[in-house]
């Protein structure tokens, strides 16, 4: 590898970068997990979590991470051949579909392009063919980190609250949560399954179940074998500010830290940075010539920017220069979408000229990689980021 | 609580006190889990790792708590029903059993007093009782964590040999890890399963388990449903120094400079230098005229030792003393042990200095608590200390 | 030099250990300095190091160590030529008057047997022989960091008033700020000298003068030259949160955190624990059977003690036992004390079980360097350290 | 102050990014600066400075800032109304004469229009009207901090050389050392100034003099007085690998850190990145339709560009807005220049995607700023990053 100086460059769609304050927070000594100031933490934390996901309910948190968050969603509210239906919305969408069925789960999974997010009208179709209430929960993923395309939860919620249907709604918010709106009671989600290490701006290693009262209920007589993941004798620790087995605690102080910062920018302004560096990035796409994934424009990420690359082209050479040369890290296409998209991760962490000088590596790397693109590219986001945002 | 100058005493068995340069270690800024400069760490620290647990098959890091890796060990290799010999050795035998009965497995638990390890005779007799090998595995905790005691392994290995039995032996040695000699391979563990946060002197949020041939090939049959924890996709994506989600970044880079220091101290130093505070602290104790709880010889842990009050005492109200007045967290006793043992952990980055400022903090607690002690217990730690270590 | 492990005993008499929290503030990312953001904490720093000083007037910050503090002193208020006079109170009171004569001053020097403080009787003395009023400062060191002596600053200045002498008070706190009681404005002091490396509890590289009135007129007129050290322009920037030259800025964050944990605990608590933590360390010296250097009972310093050897006993024999046997640095005797004394510090972060296995340590070194002591020294510490400290 | 999400841009001259391995170093814990481990502390910086400067002689290292390096340089080797001449290159070239005169030299100002550096021809006369050689030392800024213009030492010393003058050359290279090609010995100098903040990637609080043979000969007749700065009892003290006054322990990790990148890069690497982001920079204001500062194609900074703006617009009010809306510290224009230009900072820790950022910035802050620009600027310097640099 090429010796860089300089700071590197993670644009990733997550981990994104973590900010020193919150590294700084993490070095803290670690203490006594019994103690009494461990327990005023825990309290403190369980109760601002509870606004960054929307909702006055219980907040669970694994030292896990998200993947495990997944499975408890999964574990703790339903039984061995349950029925879930599951919405083919990318990779991410369909791993969680193949540990829905290791799990010993029956899973509907519902075709998809991997450019559109999960159909209300399809849900309802399908839902409408349920008569029988077979279907015990609907998992979808809110923003799909390998294709950058958000699902709308509200239509989703919708299509079951019109076809009365009873099944929980599961939804991943591992690449959303605190960057694109989101809004667990609001919106009648019964699971919020999320993760330390995107928009919470924290490294790997925590993860999260927002919990309705309607998924506790189920969780009382749900079937699958649980411990680890059980959310009953977690809540029951929380209550004394502890935790039933032996919590990361200096992921924890990050996990402080970082809810610090989020209050002080607040949410809103919070989401319309993102949006507002989401809109400067398909600016530059679209200058360049290229075409953004996401076929729905009521379903860019706000989080993340998958580019498509004209036929015969690499988007892992691209990546693979932009590294050497720059110093960057970009997302890599997953899955079906290997080396045909590039994933530009503007999420957490990021400044407007962090996110100028991404954009700027993006450019100097396609045309180093000979991907026929405009040069007006960065000139197109500039113009977004030239407009006041929201928060400023 | 009364503000405190000057470094906290963490003297609980883990989490332990975390060296300063492990803590600037995990603050280095979050890499791309997908790029070459982290499977190029992933690697490093696997081939690392094996030494530690004695070693030469594959080590399995999750980024989960050390009670994740008790479930991991379980569902990979045993299938619902499966029964399971388990032995009293203490508060977290006690909880290993209850996890294998919530997973649906059958358990059989050697009754024990807290104050012994388990033992090879009682095992020979149960496995002589067994002729028809319905016992798939026996699980033991090497270092009861809530009594100072250490379970003799190769006595117990040979008691397996002995009667020609094909259970698995499953070892927890979160607290003994990196502290006590242990010997994966040598000793004939099937699963061995840790955690980081004691001899590791990470924080909490890592976990293991060293695997065996023969428990590779049972979880190859092994029914109980798993995904997060399964070995098969971790192992495959080890292979490409990857992972098959997110790993716990920033822990890993403490795990490497964890494991540096190790290495540069060398495992024989550091069970030595375990072994000679833990004779230090129990000189002290009974010089106060106290009782160790561990009641055989063989069996006293080198990384904690359990303090066993006189009646009419609460162990509780000494440990307020301590962290009230002298900013020093001790250990409680657990379960049937509330209130009746302290326990002081002596395990992890630990040098002689920081234990005897440790045992006069004990002395001076249990004089303010008004147990009746011998004001000698501290010179008797320091004779102790006067005497070269194997290490120096 | 031998591999240790766990916490190095920092207890020399400065630099002192500095707490976790200031290493993190200081780790923060150098900012402009020139900037609103540094404009702000210049102001909170300087207004927030007056208390410290006991004073309302200007504290000027130095980006240099307090070496450079003592020169300033002497350059911004004395013309070449001018008379000084200096007590002989120990090594470093004896590098003052070499650097006054190295600057072209004229020293009277007061000997002293390093075992006690400037004495109020010969600056009375002094004085009254000093009709003509030639004498234009008096230097003093108020706590000799190479001998555990504490002047009386109180009763020297209650000298010049009753002698009604004009001559300026300089005096070094560099071992005794933030320590040791000290009131620069009700003691009429001109020029306080300090240094961040001790009771500040900051690594070494800033430095002091807290200015007087009368000082800041002397120096309108004093005709030694001067830049660098030159207050006048410092005091202009100052007005507008601003410095004539780069200031240390990450000393700075690290200053405004210690400046917190000093306003937290308070002054008085402050100096109550190194009082008591003196008592401890010196109850030990003498159950020991060994003597304290400070010969004054009036003059026992709050933040180190220096302790006298047998003869035919090399101090510097049980430093080097004591570094690497138990990974504990000591002071040397400096200068005619070497290898009679040797120093224990005492101050900055400390608390009291560090404090404790600071003693265990040196009564170890001292057993193992064959010196004759009594091993009843630990305990005589631990008699005072189980009664509750002022600010417990 | 606006809140700003994302990491800060520092683009001054100075204070510099410092690297997070840099900050991590100096979060050590502070050791005994008396003991073995900081003596081989010292020896180690002390030997890896040398190359930095490019000599072989001594480096004398001050606990303060660059502006005490100057007078150090001043004092060490001058005495009371000796000539120097000084060249007017800018607001640090007249600090500088300034000082000397308030030592009490006699300062022979060159004057120039700060756009060019010090003029060999014009040193070259000064020389040969002093056939008494009545000049001392000839002070020279190697690179303008305020203007971005490089003198060139070379043609400097040839001048002296041809006239065969004794005078020392004295070269300031507090904002070129380690940025900006640059030889100590090979260039005939005798003292060099340097600074910790700029190009050695710490933050201020470290200074420096390298000293040539002839530069120690004349300290020795010396007569302006000096003890804080004095060279010699520094060097004594080296030869131990000790300080003869507490050295700034966590910047000296710092350095050691900062050294050890320098060497991994490799210094014409590092000179070869400064000068390729310098030429990116100056394509990007001669795109933008603006005026480089530096009027001498042989005299453009490595380190730093000054950005003229055209009559009727204010510099600092570009500046006050890029600060707000893009989170990023410019330089000001300095003493004559105030209002009239903004400097961009482009040494240090820095690569090719913050420049990019940094450009960004400044185009987006003209342009709010109603300065007229092409919106060029930016594709202009990516023409040249898009070109590999020599260290790629």
């Amino acid at each position: 590898m090429t010796l860089h100086t300089g700071r590197h460059f993670l644009q990733i769609p997550g981990p994104t970068n973590v900010p020193d304050q919150v590294l700084r927070a993490m070095a803290r000594p670690t203490i006594d997990h019994r103690g009494p100031e461990f327990a005023a933490l825990t309290r403190r934390l369980l109760a601002e979590l509870q606004p960054v996901f929307g909702t006055t309910g219980p907040v669970v948190v694994y030292p896990a991470s998200g993947t495990g968050a997944w499975e408890a969603a999964l574990v703790n509210t339903l039984s061995p051949g349950d029925r879930v239906l599951c919405f083919e919305t990318g990779h991410f969408a369909t791993l969680w579909r193949a540990m829905a069925e290791q799990l010993g789960l029956d899973v509907d999974f519902v075709p998809g392009d991997w450019r559109h997010g999960a159909d209300p009208a399809r849900l309802a179709e399908r839902l409408a063919a349920d008569a029988g209430h077979t279907i015990k929960a609907v998992c979808v993923v809110h923003n799909e980190t390998s294709t950058g395309v958000t699902s709308r939860i509200p239509a989703l919620r919708r299509a079951l609250d019109e076809a009365g249907h009873p099944a929980l709604l599961l939804v991943d918010t591992i690449s959303s949560l605190a960057s694109i709106d989101y809004r667990h009671d609001a919106w009648g989600v019964d699971v919020t399954v999320a993760g330390s290490q995107k928009g919470l701006m924290l490294p790997p290693g925590l993860s999260f179940n927002a919990v309705s009262q309607k998924a506790l209920a189920a969780s009382r007589t749900a079937g699958l074998p649980r411990s680890f993941w059980d959310w009953r004798p977690i809540l029951e620790a929380n209550e004394h500010g502890a935790f039933p087995y032996t919590p990361a605690t200096n992921l924890l102080y990050g996990l402080d830290e970082a809810l610090a910062m989020l209050r002080a920018e607040g949410l809103p302004a919070v989401f319309a940075r993102h949006a507002r560096h989401a809109r400067a990035t398909r600016a530059a796409v679209r200058a360049w010539g290229l075409e953004v994934l996401c076929a729905d424009e009521r379903e860019h990420s706000g989080s993340l920017t998958a580019v498509l690359l004209p036929d015969g082209h690499d988007a892992d050479k691209v990546r693979e220069i932009v590294l050497e040369r720059f110093d960057m890290s970009l997302g890599a296409g997953l899955g079906r979408l290997t080396g045909r998209i590039f994933r530009i991760g503007h999420l957490g962490h990021l400044g407007d000229l962090t996110l100028a000088g991404t954009l700027a590596g993006v450019q100097l790397g396609l045309q180093l990689a000979g991907v026929p693109v405009s040069p007006d590219g960065l000139g197109a986001a500039l113009d977004v980021l030239r407009e006041e945002g929201e928060g400023a």
